[in-house]
């Protein structure tokens, strides 16, 4: 991702420019490198974040010294890692988002717009497809964008991962998820709402890494602008 | 229309229920009947039109009379037309609007909102399908998807209805409008955001009369809980 | 079905013209009509049968007392009714076909070829959409395309109804059938072959029954120039 | 294109194994490597060639000093060229084929098949999907399609790039091209067939060179076993 993110930001328009690199990949960069965020002496505007929890943690850490902002992408956050980045917001601005990519936040916002205003007379139904090689399903995203729907909407919502049946109607809370595998494919997610006479279809798909990067980017040019406190792209993402 | 708005009411929630019916097609209908909105002489908490102009401003003065919400779908009103609509509207609720699909207008939101979230990153195209006897192209609603872009953007845009060329590279204010024609095809609208390794597409599918006559029984739901003002679908689909 | 081609004959090409109906719905037609198949007492060149097993069997002996082929989509034939119509095949043509829709059958050959180009580097996996009153799924279309992979392809096949799974890697024989139920939704099934960055889809639509009629007079336009024998849509569309 | 076969002869089942490289960008590979067509001095069972036309001549006259098969993807071969080619499959097989692509060459093989059972019943419209950097519209590929369309039908087409337009019915010979540009896209083609109540999709999305390097293994696995003779994908892919 370090690679990903300083070519997000030789791509982009500028606003940002990297300070330093921690912990990159053997290659050439095109800034000062770090072995650890503790060892960092250069000055910074925002540090962005994907790790592992330890690492996080030391770059929260360097960031809480230096009063900048934090946006971290790290996965696989425990509970207690979770508490010391909120009780850090209280001192700085914390971005935190499982999916940076700006296109699935995106959806995930349209798909809780369209909900609310489509109420019941419409059912939702997800379909993601990803490569042969995934090993879990439904994919994080597909739950997400399910959360979503459930949050949005006023009733119960039962999710239905596939049909197999004889004799069973649809019950009016489903939210069916189905998982499509195979190839390479990179990652897409459709939610559709059918209602009587009348679909609509939210699609979104992702090529690479360089979403997540791009997104990242977003964030941090968001969270310079912030006083301290938790954010997540939903913030970012404001419809 | 009116044949499709009782039916809708019957399949509908119970919230709205027939009063009467103008100037209907020869048939059986659950309600008192009238040759013209003049005639009336039942009470009615809201009135629903989709006739011509001049039928449409003697439903208006009806509800003026009545001091009762106006709901007008009509087609092809002129500049005096609306002008009428306006001023009743400072004494009555009036909400007028060309397609009433809930669907549509919610798209029309959706695209809106998208547009101001991606900003120049992502490079928008319109691709609409209706059936082969349809002598305009591109759609209204094509059109006004379009504008919705041209609204939520902050430079300026162009529109390009197909491409055949050589040696043109896609200049980033365009917003492409593709108009597939074939068969007894409905009526599809998808808006398609192209980023780098990365799409969100929008798509609404229409399949009859039946999704306006829905929409206008929402609208009216809307309207009767409204002062007085001029209202469109807009205004019904806040996300 | 009755109204259904007579309609489809009047928008067709005039190949076929109506000679007699039977037992038809409460209405005004253009032919003579009668209560029943053995009651039929005008000329014909073919018989076009959507009825119950009993009546088709009658409607058989029709065509058996005069000769003349038969055309029947009736579901829920039993295996003793289906001997009948193979022994009449030895006199007269005979076609069958639970699924009349040309684009239906046409989407099963070309998945078919697809499959045998693709082999094992392409995944396939099925994706049907119906309204949410259908009981049963999948749908019997989307096990007819399942079927036709699994013809196609040189080794076993398993057939998977949606995932829910931790640690479960897609096996190559996999064939993912997934359900989705909304809305008054008419019918769509979709064929994916997912391969290492690239994809095929065949997509198929249908919007009501008069697509079953249109392949019923195709069938009935095929069989009147075929010797006896038992016929299928495989037997039209011919790849 | 020479890094591309590498490796996906490594990815691919084993039928093929590399002998020999030319004129190969800077670089690790696992096999003997020369400059130019005429040093090649090891045996080999088929040439795969993607080159300028110069490099191309000199391939195939290599492949006649060894009696072996000729698998060329060139692009920009002239008149000349193509008669020297079609002059050496008198003696060797020789493969030529614009577009390598599996997927693209069925996607054409199909749709040909599903035109011709289709008929004037249904209307075909294309939309291909490319990057913004793309100058010229429509693909190259989109233009087989359309002839491949033209091919399979009795009558006349005209083909319609993009509709803007009042007062204008689709004519039925008219074959739409839609060119959308966004983004860094791979490609994407898909064909509709809208019929009444009914339609049929084609759609074909490639993601890299990759696909081109597949296609060229098979045609290359396919031309070992031929007799000499001018072979295209349509050899390989016959549906």
């Amino acid at each position: 991702m370090g690679k990903a993110i300083l070519t997000a930001m030789e791509d982009g328009t500028g606003d940002l420019v990297p300070a330093a690199g921690v912990d990159l990949q053997a290659g050439e960069y095109p800034v000062p490198l770090f072995a650890s965020a503790q060892a960092v002496d250069v000055p910074f505007d925002v540090a962005i974040d994907f790790s592992r929890p330890a690492a996080t943690i030391a770059v929260m850490e360097l960031c809480l010294r230096e009063g900048k902002p934090l946006v971290t992408g790290t996965t696989g956050l425990g509970e207690e890692d979770m508490m010391r980045l909120k009780a850090a917001s209280r001192i700085i601005p914390v971005f935190y988002s499982r999916n940076m990519s700006l296109g699935v936040n995106l959806q995930l916002a349209l798909v809780q717009a369209a909900t609310k205003v489509l109420g019941d007379a419409f059912d939702p139904e997800i379909v993601e497809t990803h490569h042969n090689l995934k090993v879990d399903a439904p994919s994080g995203t597909a739950l997400m964008l399910a959360e979503a729907i459930e949050h949005a909407r006023s009733g119960e919502s039962e999710l239905v991962f596939g049909r197999h049946e004889k004799n069973k109607r649809r019950a009016k809370e489903e939210i069916g998820i189905h998982s499509l595998r195979g190839g390479n494919k990179a990652g897409e997610h459709a939610v559709y709402f059918l209602g009587d006479d009348e679909e609509l279809i939210i699609t979104h798909r992702a090529g690479s890494k360089r979403v997540f990067a791009q997104g990242a980017l977003k964030a941090a040019a968001f969270l310079v602008r912030q006083k301290p406190g938790f954010y997540t792209m939903a913030d970012v993402i404001c419809i």
